[in-house]
């Protein structure tokens, strides 16, 4: 999925990226412009990606990016058609070079385009508590209402039917129909990814989104992170209960149950069909299969394949667990 | 406990609700009329209750309900003065009719009854902040305290001497005398408790309130949903600290002690000078006893008899958990 | 750290406090003054300390307080400058003096002293949103954004180059420059101390502060309790994620990273460099070193030295949690 609310302030020619990253190319012409940065799959002809771990290597030979930033020991892996920009740090490079394209997705202060709905076109098409306010480059559909004191902050599509509570504050959100995002609610600010740095930590940029399917219900108090390079996504007809945050670039099938204050880290794919116990807590980077129960307190630390039930910490499959204890 | 807020509907002829359940019931009269729908314990004649678990045998010999919604293998168990209505899925029935009956208690969209309390009886008696909205059907006692852009919603009776903080949002709730709500919390919402189903979730109604006895503490940023059939009882002079989560029909005795993040889900039973560590999770439709101890982190699968310590996941006797670690 | 912001309603008179706890100091002269009540270390002449653990009796023979609350059983360990005043609860007689000594330490309701942001002297030199209030006592340096709905309760200081979120709530804090704190997070109010009592807990006062050094983050939904007689801090450059807990008096060193809704219990001591996966939690009055990482979901119950990895509950040594498993 394409970031549909930072603008790129692209094009940016090949010999800027490399003074950026204080490398040389050889041979290369210094004023090919550069397009966009995108991730593996998603990257196109005069796009730059990245690529920094073994995890991504049969992904990487189907990339169409012409430029990717990687390190040493991977440039190898890179298609014929892909120019490698070889670095000691592939992240941080990144990170440093999609500020440049994003500008806009570092900084996560309040929304100062926010006004009151009582001042914008909302006014007639949505039921809306007392000091509702609206920031720029906002769209809600027919049958919505927004409860009190809630920010829909700048860059957020909202669909028909659709029911925000309280005390909310929404941004860089796409949210479908039939949706309810309950109150006390923080969704679609950046993630918690950044460089650690003894001087002061390096924050990465986030321009992916939070993308709300259909018919998905949120519960109070919960926090939901946008992605940083892809988004975060929440299936059809899941419902989460309160408390729960979910990290950046997670994303959840359809039909899920997730009790309250459960916690999802960064970049874990759940499948749909998937029931997670209360305060259970799921790792970055795994990925839960289809129709998976996990018991609630669970930790889990590594990938659960489909159709399983799991329990315990580290989680493992709920017979064993209940036999042992 | 009755449900105090929410409008009887009724009564509803049996024949209309045969109807509503696809059901037929050999020689009864068309017209009788069902006054409510209630649990086993405080239906009356004319009510309705509902029957779906052997737990509850010995409960279902004392009823004074007239009907009995119940299934086929549980029917045989009911006392001769209270007719059967056998369906497929007891409670998905029990949600249907209790929609019939209270139409109000499915939906938690933001209280559109809301209004700035400078408009509003309680200018004088209460000492408030800025952007407090007061509800329809709120009342207040003498020496009470509101804090800023805090929300009474509709439904909500509080005490003498309470403390209301600021950002918090309050519904369907009985607050008794010497009450303090701290910040950023949310009570009297909606549990979690759906059908699920694949199309899209069923809700079922709550009918339930929050009733927090005299001399509690709610810390900040602490949820307590209000019951489905019955209420989310907090008992007198107990104490909860931030961040913790109180799903539906819990009750918690008095005296206890609940420290920051732990979750307790539906229905569970806590009993008087319970002390619970911090992010201890508690299972639903447990019962523990009085002057348990509850080490922190641990997660509580069975019941726990009084006087007991307990500690690990799945939390065992205290003793027993340190010595094999 | 003294201090800043409650006024020492002091000097009492040695004969008030005797009085007070109901004791009495053979040969004792009536009319000497107590100027202030602190901790171990940082009492001076004319001031009275408390002494009521063993742990401490190192720290009691440097103290410089002329007085000291302790028990029979601890008040030969103190120096012979100071005369002990022996009481059946240390802490309990610690708590009535402080509440005499500052009394507006005990009370966190609303602030009624905030004012809208546009009625004061902030109004052209701070960056803000919709609806935001100042308290009594509150300085803000250059730079510095406030979101909408936020509310800088009485006593808090804020450096230059800040931002806080909408929906946040502060109340005596310091906090220094370059410091992000996002939205919905409330920082300051008192910590989950009291005494238990069966008719109604006695609070103890909290005259600590909450001290936020250079270029912290601390992310959405979370909850900082300021220090009971010292202060909570949390050290220069460390991020906090979504939906943390950090309790009265905890101290938290430099560099330190700590991941989505950790809790961390009251007193206990973090070093520089560490970092906490998510949902971790940490007990009370324990001391972390520095270098130090804790595995996600872990529950830490005794001290951990410096440069360990440890991760389970109770955490242990990762490598031999790994194993185990």
């Amino acid at each position: 999925m394409n970031n549909p609310f930072f603008r790129n302030h692209g094009p940016i020619l090949i010999h800027e990226i490399c003074k950026l990253f204080e490398i040389n190319i050889a041979g290369i012409k210094e004023n090919l412009e550069v397009v966009d940065i995108k991730d593996l799959q998603s990257s196109k002809d005069k796009d730059i990606t990245f690529f920094h771990s073994k995890k991504y290597k049969d992904l990487v030979k189907t990339t169409k990016a012409s430029y990717c930033i990687t390190n040493e020991s991977l440039k190898n892996e890179l298609p014929k058609n892909c120019i490698p920009l070889v670095v000691e740090n592939v992240l941080l490079s990144v990170s440093k070079l999609t500020a440049k394209f994003y500008p806009d997705s570092i900084n996560d202060d309040y929304d100062d385009t926010a006004t009151n709905i009582d001042e914008t076109k909302f006014k007639e098409k949505v039921r809306y508590g007392k000091n509702v306010l609206i920031g720029a480059n906002v769209s809600i559909g027919s049958n919505c209402y927004i409860g009190h004191n809630s920010i829909i902050e700048k860059n957020v599509t909202i669909g028909n039917n659709c029911s925000i509570g309280s005390n909310t504050i929404i941004r860089n959100t796409i949210i479908k129909n039939d949706v309810k995002i309950l109150d006390n609610c923080v969704i679609g600010k950046h993630g918690f990814g950044f460089f650690p740095n003894n001087t002061k930590n390096l924050r990465y940029p986030h321009i992916g989104v939070v993308l709300i399917e259909d018919s998905c219900e949120i519960g109070c108090g919960s926090t939901i992170d946008r992605g940083s390079m892809s988004s975060t996504i929440i299936g059809r007809n899941t419902y989460l209960d309160n408390q729960i945050h979910i990290a950046h670039n997670v994303r959840i099938g359809e039909n899920s149950i997730i009790a309250g204050q459960v916690g999802i880290a960064g970049s874990t794919l759940i499948g749909s069909n998937v029931k997670i116990g209360g305060q259970a807590g799921i790792s970055g980077h795994l990925k839960i299969g289809n129709n998976v129960e996990i018991g609630g307190g669970s930790g889990v630390i590594k990938n659960i394949p489909d159709n399983t039930k799991v329990m315990g910490y580290p989680a493992k499959n709920i017979r064993e667990f209940l036999r042992e204890k």
